[in-house]
This record gives structure tokens, C-alpha cells and sequence, in this order.
């Protein structure tokens, strides 16, 4: 299993050697998709500051989590974030899109953080609906992008099925 | 938007008042699909304590999670958890199954602990296996079953298209 | 120093011993005032959804805060709080007033909980716009009631100077 | 609302991008006063390690509770601190005034570790005195001194009414 | 493996299921050594609130470290703890003795809290007098008591050999 | 006390200032022996993924520990750690030793995080066996080399009698 960096020759698991890697900025871009009942996703839209903001709680629940990344991942480095940002999209009628942007200065890639904080946001987007939308699908998360280190500039292949709307269907 | 009971009638979030509940026994099961490219799966599954365990160090996270969903989710109670479980299954060549279960003797109900650890269960298999595939798709989450409480049982319709392979084509 | 529990006969610091106490709901109210320029409270009172939302962020930094009480606080108990309420209203031209409402069914009192909350949500407001007014007074904290326990309801005097402005001429 | 640099141009709420900005030496001192009755606080000034340490336990929290800025205050950064001082000094028959002090090579500045830090050393404080005087006054806490960076050197103005006694009287 | 109830069946680890157990009273007791070169302990036993007081802090992280148990080991249920004492003794020239007792209403034992608050004590001891004696041996920690739950009243066999004399000779 | 640096002049604890110290690699490795009744050591090395590993949890909570040193010992500074490693070996029928290696850029010295991984992997392997073997001894905890640094290289002095097997008889 020598592709798996995080164990060792006789399969040990371990927080990978990073001393000898360079400081430099890397940055990580990911998504994660909820999708949801038409009427769900129509009440969070129309949410505001009177009503009830449901992506201002998802939203730092995102940020706050993606600096938890070295607590929750086991084998993740502990990192000193430059930057998280949440943008929220609705992509179908269904179907709710969070990218979450992740910088740092460091010796090791922060595409966890960037995942880790698309996930949160996306299950307290569940916590604060599922009293009206039990069913709703938290994710797929998946990383878009990453830059910065050694391996390079990484780009992913766009979705063929966007949204999930067709694994959800009730 | 009466029916989100993390808002107020003015639209602030709260942490809904379970005082007046009862304490009853609540249970709940979540799973998470993680899917990948075929030889992934299979490198996995080849693992044991020789080798490097993926499955072991995800449950681990995955039960860690669990306990620390007070903290990642906003709105969430903190709860003393009875039980955790983390379970595992090959659904297809390309499909990871994670299934959680979480109880609790508690006024609310033990639904985002379980969905809480199998998201994080389902990141750290993405993090042991993300420099040989970093395509993965972590997700979706759903809650299968919940019981207890004055909501009452809730057991989820079967998933029309299972296991995500729709959404992942390379 | 008999008076303070927290120290045992050899002044030796301790968490108090409440294996003998009831369990009892318990509920506690604190305030915290933020004493800042003119123009900034304006500021504060126009945002929204749309122009940044202040208040929203430090009531979730409050309700997040009440449940680290146990972690911060060296010799509180870990509770599991029930509700949290956080609520704001400006006092005067450059006060403005955070309130918050704890509830536990538990063998101590939730004092600390609603106080902490109370202090963490001031400390938000003044990171979210100390860039525009660094000398922002932070505070006081004050406990403005409780009940439940053997130790009976307490209510706060009036403060006679409220909203600090006799402390902040700038 | 341009001013608020932790709001994005669509209101929206991020962890502000300090990768473009220089590591450099910040240091912060922010103080927290803590009025309460006289005689609670010639008590706290009589103890020591036999008798009970009152201060001792608040300086620890403090200390602590600068390392848990970047979880407590939502769009803080974490920084790991190189220093973290907390001082006490009795400024009045009723007042007790903290000072922290804390430093950091980073790339933002360190005054919400050190505002931080003051508030939890003057809760503990509280706590650790509720018994016997339950309306004690928790702060205002303020900024007196920040240094490094691009803003350059803040020194707050001195406080008019120093240690709270005009609003505290009973 | 039968006997390893963090186990299931297929070698799986688990947060046991103790949601069909009763909730009693439990208490247990642990204690850790430190063997330290004789001129470090007669620092140790000099210090006052005036010179440095190692004894005071090392109280504080184990009662604090108490608190943590359930996040740090990793199949430990979260439990709210009723009661944590620390205390210390000197029990020859080289060895201060740690003991910790722990108290809860819970449907679980209270062992791992007080053997991590007894190794997080030892720890801290080790961290403040690190710099003049490197060579300390921080532990062994032991159980030595526990009650409460249907596994019944556990009383250490008192140790052969106390205070580790024999395994430090420096 | 003039050599313990984490005391000021006047005896108060403080977070030792670093600001002046050069970024340097720093390494340390610790180690904890763990004694137990023969079944119970033969009963951990038989264990593998099918039967339920010990020691794959214990490295996880001890790679894990060393992550949260800054919040668990009062006085350290928090740590970005570039590797953690631990690892297992059987030194006689009743020991079990675990060695833990840290390493980080850093202004300060890694000695706490590897003490206290090792201390939490150990605790871990109690945890994981107690149902079994109560009397287990978890430590002694020792420093085993450090580097890096003002101080230099630090060699421990071998342990004459290793495995504490004269400390646990029956």
C-alpha cells in the first residue's frame, strides 16, 4: 500500500513527515451539495435577517470547522489558517452548492480544511431544516482545486451530474 | 418560517429549549457513501493491520466525531452519548458504505451525532486515500432511522439510485 | 476563606462535590454591555443579510461559547445545557446590551454558562468591528438572575449607571 | 458597511485573507477590571497557597483561554502565541484590574487573544467568588496597547472613570 | 478477544452500549508518581504563591484534564463529572504521589477520568521543572479504587515497591 | 525558584516568552511502558483487524494527544507539529513499551507533545483492556532524546531497570 502516505512500512498509521517540505501558500478550493425538497430550499432562500438567515449559521459553522481540521481528521497537521470563505449557491430547485476557499502558509496542503468546512456547513444546513426535511442529502463533498507544494496545481474534472437531482427524487 | 425551530418569531437563532422534554432513550443511523475509483476501493479492502487499516482509522474519527458534534454544529444540545457504532460495507466496486449508529438517554434527539460521524468517518477515508485518488466523492449523508422522542419513529425510503456511481464517471 | 467553595480546608482548588445534590431545572440570566463610538453602534443597527450581520455572528459565538463554559472556566462542572437564548438591544446612542438565557436540568447552577455566553458574544462585537473603533469597552458581565437549587432565586439590584457611558467620553 | 473587513462585499461573513500580509512581531495588552464588595476582595487579597488562590486559578484560565481564541471568536484566526502575561493589580477597595500581555509572529494581530484572555481570567474571578458576592461586575474589558503590522501603534486614551466604582454601589 | 468489550464481534471498535445500564453513583480513585532528582522535589515542596507555586498549576490541568477524558481517549463516553479532587504528597525525597478522585451519576465508570487527570497532573509537573531536571519519570499511573455499576467495589492490591526509587538512580 | 521558567520574579506562572528564539527544527522522543499480567500482553499482540487491535487505537489517541499539548498542559505554547510517529514494541511478557516521536519548526522545544502522546496512548491501552486487567500500570513517562534549539541535544541516560517489572508482581 506504498500509495497511502499515511502509514508506514509495516502499516502503522502516522502524522506524515512534513519538516523537510518548503513553507509555501497553498490553497484549496471544494464543494459540497445538499439537496433538498423544493419547499425546503424556497424557505431558506427567502430567510434574511427577520426571518431566520439559515446560510449565515451555516456559514460559520463552515469557517469555524475548517480550523478544527487537525482535531477531527486524525493523520491531518495541526495548520494556522490565512483565510476560509463560504459562498453558497443554489444550483437547481433542489439543490443547495457550498464552495468553501481555503489558504495557508505551510509546509502541507490544506484541501482537508477546505473539505472538513464544506462538510460542516452542509450538515448544519441539515440541523437547522431537518424538522421540516428529514430526507435531505448532505453532499457529496468533493475537492475542485488545489495549488501550492510539490505536487502541484490540481484542477478536477467538472461533474457529469450536477446537484444530485437524480439521486433524490421524493 | 415557522417550521425552523432554531429561529425565534424575529428570526434569531437559538438553541431550541428542551427543559419541558422528557428524557426518553433516542437512537439514530446515518450513512454516508464514499465513492472512488476501482482500484482504491480495492487497496481498502486489502487492508489489515500489516498493510495500513483505512477502515480503522476512519471508524476511530468517525466515533470521535460523534462526541464532538455539541462543538462542530451551532445549534446542536450537548449530549452524554450511550452508544456509538461504526460500520463499514463494499456496496460496489467503486462505493464505500458507512453506516453509524448513535443512543442516547437524553430531551433531543441523537440524529446529528450520527449524521456528524459519518461525515467525519467519511473525510478521513478521503484524507488516508486522497494522494492516490484525489477525486473522491464524500457522500452524500442521510439519516436512515431515528426513534424516540415525540416525533416518533422515522425510517427513510429507500435511495432510488444508491452508492453515487451516477455521479462519478471516471 | 470558608466562603469560597472552590478551595478545601488546605486551600487546596477543587471542583466542588455535587454527587449529593438534586437534580432540578436551573436557569440563570447575564447581560453584557458593549460601549463603543456613535457612528459604530449606527453601524451595527443598519446591517443585514446583505451588508453584514454583526449581531448574528456574536449571538452563534455566544450560544457555541455557553457550551465551552466547562473547558474554560477551570472548576465548572461540564454541563448539558438545555437552551440558550441570546438577545440584543441597544440602550442608548452607544450601548448596546446582550442578554442571555441558560436552562439546565442538572446538581449545579448555570450562572457561569449564561455569563461566559454573554461575555464571548461581547467579545465577538468588538473583533467584528474593531477595526473601525479599537476602543470599544468590552463589558461589564453581571449575573441579572437564577433559580433552581437549594440556594433559591436571585435577582440583581437595578444598576444605577447603565450602559457605561460615564466610562467612555470619546 | 466597508469598514467591517470580516464581511465580504455581499455582507457575508469570512475569515479575512491575511496570506499577502508580512509575518511579523504583534503584541497586544488589553485589561479587564472585575468590581465587586469589599470585603470579597480583601479576601481574594488574603489568599495564598494555604488559604486558597484565587488569582492563581484566574491567571491559568486566562492563560489558557489565549489559546482558544481562534475557537471561541468565530472569524479569528488561529495563531500560535509565543507569550501569554496576566497580571493583577487591586486599584481600588473594589476593583481588581487584569492586564494580559501577549506576542506572536504572525500575520495579523494578536488583540483578541489578549482581550480574550482578560475576560476568561475575570470570569474566573467570578466564578470563583459567586458564593459569596453574586452581583460582581465582570469588566468592561478594553484594548490598551497593540504594536506591529500595518496599522501600525495603537495606545487606548486613558479611562476617565478608572475601576467601575460609579457604577457598582452597593 | 472476548474479554475486550471496546470490541464487537468482527474485531470492530465501538463506544460500548451502556444504554441498558442504570445510573448510579461512581467514584473512583487514581494515582501517578513523579520521581524527580532530590533538589528538584525540595523546589517543588519550597514553592509558595510568592515563588512560583508548580503544585497549584499541576492541580488545575488535572481536574481541567478530567473534563477532556472523552475527547482524548478515543472510546470513552462523554460523561459530566459531579466531583474531581487533586491532591499531592510527598512520599520520599524523589517522588511526590498524585491522587486523583473522581465522582458521577452515569451509567459508566469514572476510571479513565481520574487516571488522565493523575497523568495529566504528572505531565504538568514534568512541563514546569522540565527545564532543571530533563530526566524525571512522569508516572507509573494506577487505579486504585472503584465503585458504583454492577461490576462491583475494586481495591487495588497496595504496590510492592512505591515511589519508583528503584527505577531512577540519577 | 529562578530556574523554573514558567514562573515570573513574583512567583506568577506565565506562558514563557519565545518571541526572541529563532525558528528552528525540533525534535524529541518519549516513551511510556505500560505492565500488565502476561494474558493481557498476549492477548493485545494477538490482536489484529479480525480481533480487535489495541494498539492501532492507542497510536491514533497518541498521534491525536500531541496535537492537543497547548490545551491540556496550562504553560505550553500551542505547536503546528510537522510528523508524529508512534510506535510499539513487547520489551518482556508483562511491558509493553510505546516510543513517540515529534518533530516542528518552531521557537520552542517539542518535549510536552511527545511526553504526552506517549502518556495518551498508554492511558488508551488501559482503557482498551481494563475490563480485563485493572491493575495495569500505565507509565512511567520519560524523555528520551531532544533536539533543536539553544539548549542542545539532550541523550537520556539509559533506564537500569527497564519495564517496571519489579514495581508489578502479581
Amino acid at each position: 500500500m506504498s500509495g497511502l502516505t499515511h502509514f508506514d512500512d509495516s502499516g502503522a498509521a502516522r502524522m506524515v513527515d512534513v519538516a523537510a517540505k518548503e513553507v509555501t501558500l497553498r490553497t484549496a478550493r471544494a464543494e459540497s451539495l445538499v439537496t433538498m425538497q423544493v419547499t425546503t430550499l424556497a424557505m431558506i432562500r427567502s430567510g434574511d435577517a427577520a426571518k431566520g438567515d439559515v446560510l449565515a449559521v451555516a456559514r460559520l459553522a463552515g469557517i469555524q470547522g475548517a480550523k478544527r481540521t487537525g482535531e477531527l481528521i486524525p493523520l491531518c497537521h495541526p495548520l494556522g489558517l490565512d483565510a476560509v470563505e463560504v459562498q453558497f449557491e443554489f444550483v437547481s430547485e433542489q439543490t443547495l452548492r457550498i464552495e468553501v476557499t481555503t489558504r495557508v502558509h505551510g509546509r502541507t496542503g490544506v484541501e482537508m480544511e477546505a473539505m472538513t468546512a464544506a462538510s460542516i456547513a452542509a450538515l448544519t444546513v441539515y440541523d437547522m431544516c431537518k424538522a421540516v426535511d428529514r430526507g435531505m442529502l448532505v453532499g457529496p463533498t468533493r475537492l475542485l482545486e488545489k495549488s501550492g507544494g510539490k505536487s502541484g496545481h490540481y484542477v478536477a474534472a467538472p461533474a457529469t451530474t450536477h446537484g444530485g437531482s437524480s439521486i433524490r427524487t421524493d
